[in-house]
């Protein structure tokens, strides 16, 4: 391999248990857009709050209860200052996928009609797509579907072009979980608002990689998970803007969201409790506080550098070869997407399992996307903090044993 | 106090870190209705889960991701076989809030509307009053409520004197979160079916200490948390039956719910991965099957008496003053509540926890029931496998110290 790229010589394997290969091989794990392996902070803080520390919230009169609560609230400020946005903005919920589904079903339902529109593009996730055919069917509402650039970024020119006054929501992702392109989020808010309508970001692939500022952005959502941030599964966060928030029905019913609750009327509690419904994920809200403290620890800004990085660097090394194709964008985060000619994805990853190198053969959860590449399946690399050069040489040298297999 | 009568010697405080208050000293934990301490073996399974065996189910290509896929869907074996019930039955939720939410926005939306009625009754936990008001809301269909025997159990008799075949839904809790009165399921489930409803049973406080059995309950929806069964918090159960699940349209739209995705047109995935959108609480799942291994291997036979045993001990004691009120019936099932003469539950909630014992003070999410009582609040000792006399005494001897504060 050529001289690093690496501007920045992270070296944090030895904090990530799941990361050893079982019998103690090399294990080159290249999967992270999935989900992140853990590291022991997290873990740590997992057993702490499952043990010694484990309570209720917001109901307890005694004191571990009380301690348990304080944690918890803590936690949501954790993520707001993480997010720079105000703690009573941030709603738990067990992931992305429910965030949006969440403003689907209660702002959606409650502000779209038949005859308004909703912008998503090309290259969304299923999770940013199936909640609002989900709200067309309940209500009529139309979907139009911004392209791509060239090179597989969301294409803001076009955008401009396709947004009318009928725009009442444009739902884009930050950065793409199958091309690693970034969006530009500040010129997408002012697009919308442009024409009256709401932004919400999907920022699963984004969160883990670059530093989120609510103020900055200026979107109107925005969503992700832990478990793709080094936390743990079952909780994420959905974040809106205070007065939308407010304004916002309940969605699912139960302990804590409400105020008063008879069998004639129930009122309910304010945002963002009213949206929480239920004993909460507890223990996960202290080990996703637990991953953030942890990632902001290393550093949002060493993490985007440390991102964009490697997938620079395995895309000059993939070029090098007259075998592959790549696809998105050259300045892409943290994730790269290619095909190998000849060799179906799954072959190719079946065959890098061999040789302890895990990477991603499939549609990703983004069948238009695929549809539009022209490709049932890509193979995907992407990468974490604990991601280096190893890692590369290892998929490298996969690629090339799979060549020599298939010829 | 008296000669014990527990039958079943259970030592299991040593598997619970924790039951360990901060430096050391002796901690009487009797919440366990609001939730269950973790025994190491599920602390341990997490761990692992999050450590050395982490990666995402159901996509990976790779070996690590199959074998954890097995794991997955062996947890949801796991609970089938914890239900006597089929495996694509089992739903896995946040938890038991979330079951019933489910079933009001798919089942119930599909197939109530306005004319048609919903049983509920008194002593419901507002996780199962609220989401029906909301489908009240929304489709005007009619709540009723089903008074309670004296003694604090749901009156069937009345149940069936207000059945009619107006009614398409009948919800009750299995066993009462304040009282602790236990109900005959497979007696509901006849009323129900013979007006041609479906009956739905919140089992959150009957899972942990009663053996559970779809084939002969006979009921049709069952809903609970794993965080009260010794389990992870962030996840639960909703089992319907397979004909009925088969109905539902679906609810949250997402990755892994879905079999094809374009813009034009989403097909789904069929029951019980349709309800199952996004990343699932993988971590959460394999701590789930670990906390029934751990239930089952102590029995739940063992549990329910030891249940039993534990508020019979507990309301003899109580009893003895002439000071106390005690709530529900005499067989009530681990779950004691009651009110000490001129103290607000509160007060004496948080004089117990001076003296290192924990109880719930407040109206367990069950205003309603609170206003049939007559009270504001009660204080509700609960107990778990965990719980011993020990508990009861130093509970006891803390009512004691509080009467002589308050004279």
């Amino acid at each position: 391999m050529s001289d690093t790229l690496l501007t920045d010589e992270l070296v944090l394997k030895d904090q990530f248990p799941g990361l050893l290969a079982k019998g103690g091989a090399d294990w080159h794990y290249l999967d992270t857009a999935a989900t992140a392996q853990k590291p022991l902070a997290v873990i740590d803080a997992t057993v702490r709050a499952m043990g010694e520390d484990y309570a209720t919230v917001h109901r307890g009169v005694y004191a571990r209860s009380a301690d348990m609560t304080l944690a918890f609230e803590a936690a949501r400020r954790r993520v707001a200052a993480f997010m720079n946005a105000r703690e009573d903005e941030i709603v738990f919920t067990r992931g992305a996928t429910e965030s949006m589904n969440l403003v689907a079903q209660t702002w959606g339902a409650a502000n779209l009609k038949a005859g308004d529109r909703i912008l998503l593009s090309t290259l969304e996730h299923h999770s940013n797509i199936v909640p609002w055919q989900l709200l067309r069917e309940k209500t009529g509402v139309a979907i139009d579907v911004c392209p791509l650039t060239d090179d597989g970024r969301i294409d803001l020119t076009a955008a401009e072009r396709i947004l009318t006054p009928a725009h009442k929501l444009v739902a884009f992702a930050h950065v793409s979980n199958v091309l690693g392109s970034v969006l530009h989020v500040e010129q997408a808010a002012k697009l919308a608002h442009a024409v009256g309508a709401k932004l919400l970001i999907d920022g699963c692939q984004a969160a883990p990689r670059l530093a989120l500022d609510m103020a900055a952005f200026d979107c109107d959502f925005y969503a992700f998970s832990a478990h793709k941030l080094y936390g743990p599964t079952g909780i994420g966060v959905l974040w809106a803007r205070k007065e939308i928030l407010d304004d916002m029905p309940p969605w699912q019913g139960g302990g804590a969201m409400i105020d008063r609750v008879t069998f004639e009327k129930t009122t309910f509690a304010s945002a963002p409790q009213r949206f929480e419904a239920g004993t909460p994920s507890i223990v996960e809200a202290v080990g996703m506080a637990a991953a953030m403290d942890w990632l902001s620890g290393v550093g949002l800004d060493r993490a985007e550098r440390h991102e964009r990085d490697l997938a620079t660097l395995l895309r000059a090394e993939l070029r090098k070869r007259n075998d592959v194709t790549l696809f998105g964008p050259e300045d892409g985060l943290g994730i790269v997407s290619f095909a190998l000619d000849g060799v179906h994805p799954h072959d190719l990853g079946t065959i890098l399992d061999e040789e302890g190198v895990a990477i991603r053969a499939g549609h990703h959860c983004a069948q238009p996307l695929m549809e539009h590449l022209g490709v049932p399946a890509t193979a995907r690399a992407s990468f974490g903090l604990y991601s280096d050069e190893a890692d590369i040489e290892a998929l490298l040298k996969g690629i090339e044993r799979t060549r020599r297999i298939f010829g």
